[in-house]
């Protein structure tokens, strides 16, 4: 049974002001949440519709019986889930020395939910486990970002800075570690030797990526385009087809 | 000036059942727009909120000048664009022995409007000129989809038909043909040597491929999973890796 002040608290997690006061974020989904179970992220409450089991080493957490009615009132989603996760968002520091042998993703103001929420899966896919966005990149807790990264927010670590300084300073501590930046009639990425380690820069939908950090940029790399009109990628297919092309050659060598 | 009549009818084509009948979408932006307007998708009128200008070539076309706040009842989209296109659906026939020394994709009920518009992006980079859908797939003409395509829907011939009759015409009269199938757990798409022609089929966004089109899939393909966690990839970024191998690899050869 959901009360009035649980339903009103849980829609009001819709609004990143309310979610950055509380600490607080909703994940929907039986895939999403057992993914989250399963991680290092502290699930508080669980609403469900259904039967949703909880495994032994999650027994402590309060699992909280709805209708499918009252689940739609507190999904952020026209079609809810069966199950409904209240979390706490997790605190972690971006450790610049681990990402010295490592290949991150750099995010410049991206800003549709779904491209942040299907970058993250990426990530996760590749074996990515760092992200490191700009401020002005959409907000991780947004209950779309969530939804799109389809479990994976549970596995890669989503990190906020200013990019300026981040690169300044990654520039200065880690001098070998190669900067790549995605631009439209760069380099091909085949051909041209791509390291193991490394920062992937990926511009805005529209506007790319911002004059200022073109100078933290010492590889610049594109993908071949074989057709006859198309302008562009989408950010999160291009972060794919280059992750998969890292990957693939860091393990042919 | 928009008429009440002008406004009811653009608003029903969001559905549907009106853009069938009147044989008649929406397409929204200037980029998208000006894609179609060189294309031979016949635009039929264009309202516009700016100063939106046609080449010479264009001339003929009729442009609606409108307010902002017109636009935005007309438009699909909470934020609407500067400019908003009438459009007749083509109609195209699907040539099977056109695709005998090409690249397709087949889609198997893709069912979200943004990933059929982002696997139409992702056609038009990699030279792919024809999508073949089964009839449960997403309606092209869904204003997500034209939206998601970021015009690329001028470039690419997206066909509907039943894939199981489809797939035995094609075994018979392309008997050559390959037939690729995106399976997860597959072979590495990497080092199986990937013709230069052939048919991608890629599956439901959570169902897969379905298991009457499996027998005729001759080679099962998959991205190799860096990751310690993820199950999948979303559909639009699985098939441009894989369409950027085979394009990579084909060029190599």
């Amino acid at each position: 049974m959901l009360t009035k002040n649980q339903a009103k608290f849980i829609s009001s997690l819709r609004l990143k002001k309310n979610r950055e006061e509380h600490g607080l974020f909703i994940a929907e989904g039986i895939k999403t949440v057992n993914d989250l179970l399963n991680s290092g992220i502290r699930v508080r409450q669980i609403y469900s519709s259904s039967n949703f089991q909880l495994s032994l080493f999650n027994h402590h957490i309060e699992v909280i019986r709805v209708k499918q009615s009252e689940l739609k009132r507190l999904s952020s989603f026209s079609t809810p889930n069966e199950v409904l996760a209240l979390c706490e968002i997790p605190r972690y520091e971006l450790d610049l020395a681990s990402l010295k042998d490592k290949l991150s993703l750099v995010l410049d103001t991206v800003q549709d939910p779904g491209n942040l929420g299907t970058l993250v899966r990426v990530a996760d896919w590749f074996g990515i486990e760092n992200i490191i966005c700009s401020e002005e990149t959409v907000e991780l807790y947004n209950p779309k970002v969530i939804q799109a990264t389809m479990g994976s927010v549970s596995r890669v670590r989503v990190h906020y800075t200013d990019l300026g300084a981040f690169f300044a300073r990654a520039e200065t501590e880690l001098p070998l570690l190669e900067v790549y930046g995605t631009l439209v009639n760069a380099e091909s990425i085949y051909g041209q030797g791509l390291s193991a380690a490394g920062l992937i820069l990926m511009g805005n939908e529209s506007k790319g990526i911002s004059e200022h950090l073109l100078p933290f940029v010492k590889r610049k790399i594109a993908i071949p385009n074989y057709g006859k009109g198309a302008e562009s990628l989408n950010v999160a297919v291009a972060a794919a087809v280059i992750c998969a092309e890292f990957r693939r050659t860091a393990t042919a060598c």
